[in-house]
């Protein structure tokens, strides 16, 4: 098994590339995927990773002379069925881990073009995906990346993608209800419940990711050389919340907290997302199986996140404000919410928890690349959930058609 | 309120013409939109209406030689998001009725080009017009065509697409768990999930018509001039059951039943299906109400049906036979299955119950035309869930990529 392939899509990205690494420094044979798609709409929302990130080509190099195994890369766009029909019969893989999709709920909320774009992008290239699967590789275990904010925020416990319900007195175990909170959340639903189907009609094995917020940059194998950092997103259209606010206390700026703060959600390390999909991979599900891992491993809310990079700082002498902007989203802020998360903790996951010894690494991180810090794009929430509003007025209703994607993917320069 | 405008998209359709006749002799002035993509689909299947159906522009003329109110036909794609925008502004309507979707779910099961192109197609025209009624017409009445399809066949009771659910001590009441049976049907999945977004953050209102199969062709209105009559589809792509089974019997072929026959399923008659969409639009909900109707008036397993047909024809001393043929679907053939349908009873529908004069009627149109019967599209299962097999191997692979699909559609002929 330790010489078998595994396709990563969107190995270019936040998650991708460190998880590209991880795996083949497990000794598996990685073959990495993008089409660069991401670093263009860095371009056109005026945002960057805040840890300056090599091209696709140099990363590779650089983790072979870091003693690294090779890694396979491949510019490849996921809305190309043949393209990526072509790869999977080529590589034959023992499991595909998808990243590869339009990963900002902000983004997907700017106006009618990017929600479109969205939806169309990450279920086209899951349809894509599934079908090539069945037509060959049918013994290929796809991994694909959802997310939590596919449940929302119901006021009973959240469980593992299904719920055991009894009514009037009968009784079945079923997709647990969803009810995401932007068009991008909601465009993992959609690839859930198509990949729940292909598992049903055509035998695929799938292991469906909901995974919780991600903080920190740094993992094993990006810590190796400069070269292969991970990029750091920061701004409000692609930047997670505890990224955001150590960049904020490092600046010594406040935190700005949406709302009351009081939304709950899943958190993880990044490093433990690494882990969840080489245990997901280790521990494939059965022919048509479509099973669902709550992949977090703590919950905190927006506050208490806020509260918790103010102590790091305090420990330090440093005084840290706190400040409550108006949400641009339309969601709860003070709300029920107690997700299980259990599958891969059963599977050996082994969490990093969040301690203050991790957010004071990242904020070195970030004071590393301080001249790099724009401080325009922490300034205000950007995307307004009820007008599509934005601070950067020309993101709105600049060519984002699906189509015009697939042209400028099809025909641009290699980031 | 009675001059007020209702939008019918998809008015070219079996259900979507009779709807705007209807709609227009109830008093309100209706605007009929279509793109005549499904005329089209029918000479690439290899398909046709059993019963002629006139051109619109004569359709809607007819309409009004035989003592209609005017009707505005208007040539139009829901996917083309500013022309559908500026239709919305114009015209102010009271209610949208959306039947302009892809509709077949053998057709979205022939391959992949036919899966992308009809989740692309549905998703993208249901969020074009959501943002285009968010934008122009904030009051109007959203009234969308979703199938009682979404459900699957649960073992437990199905509601009204919400369920209550008590669980580790709390309770919510959040939308149904959905198990949809094929691409098409997932389409109309994440419709309803977008759709229910778009009330929630927006205040769309909105009533999601969760319908049954849909049988019989005759209504008031279409019979008062041969010119008027609404599409009648016997074949396997476009067919519905009862319809097929009345074509069989007046052509003295066996009723062919997919597997056992013990796939239950919620029937209506086409004259409630406009009942309903007329009661749906007198009584609309909250500014910001998401609402779910099963619209349906009788179960009955696919035997069963075949079973009434036959005996119709007993009835007056003919003979039919019912064969069984492998079933070309993945679904259970022998299930629990009980759907709550009284919604649309609480206000007002008076259903027309299936008795043999109906099934005498329909077999009475089909000998009217029964030169016009193509017997090779009713002999086998056409499109096989599992590898998209079909006897008309000439579909698979043809140009149908959604983008190929807005520019045949946008340089096409009207048919």
């Amino acid at each position: 098994m330790r010489s078998s392939t595994v396709i990563v899509l969107g190995a270019d990205g936040y998650l991708g590339w460190p998880t590209s690494l991880y795996l083949s420094s497990s000794g598996y044979h990685v073959v990495a995927v993008d089409n660069l798609v991401r670093r263009r709409w860095d371009r056109e929302c005026g945002t960057s990773s805040l840890v300056p990130i090599r091209s696709m080509g140099e990363r590779v190099q650089q983790w072979q002379r870091s003693g690294g195994d090779d890694i396979e890369w491949q510019r490849l766009d996921v809305c190309d069925a043949d393209a990526l029909s072509d790869l999977i019969r080529r590589t034959s893989p023992e499991a595909v881990v998808h990243f590869g999709e339009q990963r900002s709920a902000p983004f997907s909320m700017v106006d009618r073009e990017h929600a479109v774009m969205t939806q169309v992008n990450n279920v086209t290239g899951t349809i894509n995906l599934l079908f090539a699967l069945r037509d060959h590789a049918p013994d290929c275990h796809l991994v694909k990346l959802g997310t939590m904010g596919e449940y929302g925020t119901p006021n009973i416990d959240i469980e593992e993608g299904f719920i055991t319900i009894r009514h009037n007195g009968r009784e079945d175990t079923l997709p647990y209800p969803k009810m995401a909170g932007s068009f991008y959340h909601l465009s993992k639903v959609h690839d859930s419940h198509n990949i729940h189907f292909a598992s049903r009609i055509w035998g695929v094995r799938a292991t469906d990711l909901n995974q919780g917020v991600v903080y920190g940059c740094a993992t094993d194998e990006t810590l190796r050389h400069t070269g292969l950092a991970t990029r750091f997103d920061y701004d409000v259209i692609w930047g997670t919340v505890l990224n955001r606010f150590c960049v904020q206390a490092a600046v010594a700026q406040p935190l700005t907290v949406y709302g009351e703060g009081g939304q709950t959600r899943g958190f993880l390390d990044i490093r433990d997302t690494l882990q969840c999909i080489r245990i997901s991979i280790e521990n494939p599900p059965d022919a048509g199986e479509y099973r669902v891992f709550n992949q977090f491993t703590e919950q905190f809310s927006v506050l208490q996140l806020a509260e918790l990079v103010r102590d790091a700082r305090a420990a330090h002498g440093l005084d840290t404000l706190i400040t409550h902007l108006p949400n641009p989203r339309v969601e709860k802020e003070a709300h029920y919410y107690n997700a299980r998360h259990q599958r891969l903790i059963d599977l050996g996951l082994q969490p990093h928890l969040l301690r203050s010894t991790l957010i004071d690494s990242v904020i070195e991180t970030v004071e590393r690349y301080r001249d790099r810090v724009d401080l325009s794009v922490l300034e205000t929430p950007n995307v307004d959930w009820r007008t599509g509003r934005t601070a950067q007025p020309a993101l709105v209703g600049q060519r984002t058609s699906w189509r015009a994607e697939r042209e400028a993917i099809a025909t641009g320069p290699v980031a």
